[in-house]
């Protein structure tokens, strides 16, 4: 198969008049569909049912939203444009109330308004909207450094495992794990990767399964539980999955699976590797035991895909995250180079004379 | 709530005028229907869709199914009688052709049939009634032998972690895995349980956790990659699984994902135990390199829960079992007691002057 490029989550179409258009995830695998949005409610809907999920890809389409909103109420002063901004700003904030990344992104929105107080709104919203793709273009440019950073890791004829989806549809460029992918691909290196199907949502069965194969990337997806067995016939090279949080001892929090994957990437000496934006970094954090670990509905697990699979009466158990020790992980890839080996230290020295934090939300 | 006996998955209605009853699994946990059966075609096609599944229970069912075979027939002669026994063996044989213990059961009936080569039809049909209901009752004490056997390992206020089914579900009586957890709760002991859903298929969210909590034990539903995080929390005492074979060596056989759960608890220093019948060793076998792995369709895994979940064009990987090195296991909890530790020395002076063969097939 031809190489194409990644897919775009999230993009803006034309000019200040225009509007942004985005993948709706929820229909894929089965239907490639896009949503058109004029307006900031089918933003939030969007953002509020997962129609665009992953944090980066989140904040792009709260910012796209920020546009879309103000313009749309056509204010007819500049003070009228500040207080729709405002409104805007609040209303998208409600869409996706854990997600960071939002409000980081309607904070730089709010904040870019701000500088415009004396425009007309029309230089308003093209300020907005200026900002908007400026977020885009960063997040671009912080995937594309990540795959950069990464791709020698993957050599000619390896096999590769990830875990959920850490890709373009995550993001609003190439994605933090499969970007290393997409990378290597364009090195022409040839490579076999395993996608966790990704219980209980599916993401890797769903959509980095989706997003892999029509870049023309050799893809097979195996159930989490298989992921053992595909190591033990060494299948599998080397482990690159995303982060949501990533302490300052290198503790990693990431989607549910990612800790059992790196345990039996350590038992069977596969290197496992994190792939996340120096962003993703929380100094401030000493280690992963003060990562809360959110726990999601059991009819996630219970009605995950339209049958009942677990009876009536019978609880189940969902956390969304877990916390992969420092001492599993081989190596960061972030979007200012490899962090490695993984130690207090070595990340501090990296992280020296610059405050970072943020996060993803998937 | 209540303790109840756990469920039968199969039993016989009646004297040899009578019939079989079994529990359809694959209506379960959304709906509990039984299937009556009255002849062969019906209990051939209940065994080949997985109405019925385990290989203690397929070979019960495959014994009843010879009885309502030969019976339907109304054989004239006793010359008739065998003709159609043979006849009926060999068409419930095309029913699960991978199903060692199915051969052996039916291998069984057509020996006691041999032995009452002059009886007239209906004479027949009530010997091998007896022998199928031998069968079955041998394997009930079986699972009993097995429960008693491992019962005191679970203590009270212990977690409990299993994958797949190894319960009453599988069996003709209260199962291998399962059927520790029974013993130990008629010892009044209380516990809480943790059920791998097992992907793909999800026989611990649809079977295991039906047949626990309508036993009343505290049973909880978790994705097959949450096990690791369950153990994190120290959540989970023991393991208990059931197996499918056993080489000499200890190395066993069992549904997709053992392996993996396997490597995790002894990671986290929980035991791990597994449940089975002498039957299951098969010392010709020197280890677990020499079992074959079964690989079944893609579409278990793509169109598992009646939607599409992978791309048209990603190919799926699905191995139906791995095997779980010797040196993972704690002991393993036989009909004949505890084999302790695990090594190919011991094993071997367990089965001292006794060869054992068969195994079990989900």
């Amino acid at each position: 198969m031809d190489r194409v490029e990644p897919p775009k989550a999230i993009w803006w179409v034309g000019d200040t008049d225009g509007h942004a258009e985005l993948i709706d995830q929820t229909l894929l695998p089965a239907e490639y569909r896009t949503i058109t949005c004029h307006d900031a409610e089918t933003m939030w809907e969007a953002i509020k049912v997962l129609r665009i999920r992953g944090a980066p890809a989140i904040g792009v389409a709260a910012a796209m939203g920020v546009v879309l909103g103000v313009r749309s109420a056509q204010p007819a002063t500049p003070a009228a444009g500040q207080d729709r901004l405002t409104e805007v700003c609040a209303y998208l904030r409600t869409s996706r109330p854990t997600a960071v990344n939002l409000f980081w992104a309607l904070d730089r929105m709010a904040s870019r308004g701000a500088s415009l107080v004396d425009a007309a709104p029309r230089d308003l919203v093209a300020g907005l909207l200026d900002e908007a793709q400026r977020i885009a273009a960063e997040d671009d440019a912080m995937c594309r450094a990540i795959g950069q950073a990464g791709q020698a890791l993957i050599a000619d004829g390896n096999g590769v495992l990830t875990h959920c989806n850490a890709g373009a549809l995550a993001t609003a460029g190439s994605g933090t794990a499969l970007s290393v992918m997409y990378a290597a691909q364009e090195k022409g290196r040839r490579f076999k990767v395993f996608a966790d199907e990704t219980r209980p949502l599916l993401q890797g069965a769903r959509l980095t399964a989706w997003e892999l194969s029509r870049a023309g990337i050799d893809v097979t997806v195996i159930c989490d539980s298989m992921a053992a067995q595909v190591m033990k016939e060494k299948r599998v090279d080397l482990v690159i999955t995303g982060a949501d949080r990533i302490a300052g001892n290198g503790d990693t929090a990431n989607k549910i699976g990612t800790y059992g994957v790196a345990m039996l990437a350590r038992a069977h000496g596969i290197p496992f590797y994190v792939a996340a934006p120096a962003s993703t970094f929380d100094l401030a954090l000493a280690d992963g035991s003060g990562i809360e670990i959110e726990h999601r509905t059991q009819a996630e697990i219970s009605q995950g895909f339209g049958t009942t699979t677990v009876p009536a009466d019978v609880a189940c158990y969902n956390p969304a995250f877990d916390v992969t020790p420092a001492d599993c992980i081989e190596a960061f890839i972030t979007d200012r180079g490899l962090v490695r080996p993984v130690t207090r230290e070595k990340i501090a020295e990296f992280f020296a004379n610059r405050a970072c934090n943020g996060g993803k939300s998937d």
